[in-house]
């Protein structure tokens, strides 16, 4: 990889097996990417906090992918010199720009589930017709 | 689930591990799931030709994606009754709707991948430079 990327804006291709993007498309699109993402567009949080919040996460996942959206540049992770120790995660001007594309994906989602599920009954229903 | 959807629509909410939006959520931002919708955006894609053009996907892969998605209402499977058996995807009305917001999200992530490998190259030379 060249050290004058400021230089040569690089376009990644998610397409290609190879290309680097594909790592930053799994961190943001993983289990639970999407949903810290969307979450901390509200603002800051602390583990405990986010892990309420994200239902169902377990301990070691909320850090395995806060660490990856971290090294992606996505997420700030402050800790305070403080006893005990008081951790914030916040998004960055970067992460916020990838949050807000993963929010419109979430929020179609929660708007149309009513017709997904419809959708899934009516076909159930078909198939239940032919038997 | 009340059988009157269409009368009283739902609204999903991602944050609760039970409500059925989070499966749908999996679907369309598993692994290959991005890449097989944007791809679909652009047209009609046969099997062989789908697998082709997402670089790395398994056959397995593909095939079991391609039924979650037409599981959901966003795919439709056309088997033409020729032989050899002729079968191609497409997006309904419904996942292309998805797939602009998927692809929003993908573009962006293209784009940027020149910052984000920057970031994290920056940060790297900052480690090795306190060791």
């Amino acid at each position: 990889m060249p050290d004058n990327l400021a230089r040569k804006p690089l376009k990644g291709d998610l397409f290609a097996k190879k290309c680097p993007s594909r790592q930053v498309l799994n961190h943001v699109t993983s289990r639970w990417g999407v949903l810290i993402l969307v979450a901390l567009l509200e603002g800051t949080y602390r583990f405990s906090e986010l892990r309420r919040k994200v239902d169902g996460v377990s301990e070691r996942m909320l850090a395995q992918t806060l660490q990856w959206l971290e090294h992606d540049g996505f997420v700030l992770r402050t800790a305070y010199p403080v006893v005990p120790p008081h951790v914030e995660y916040s998004l960055t001007p970067v992460g916020k720009e990838v949050s807000e594309r993963v929010k419109l994906l979430a929020d179609w989602i929660e708007a149309n589930i009513g017709t997904i599920l419809e959708f899934q009954q009516e076909k159930e229903r078909a198939r239940k017709r032919q038997i």
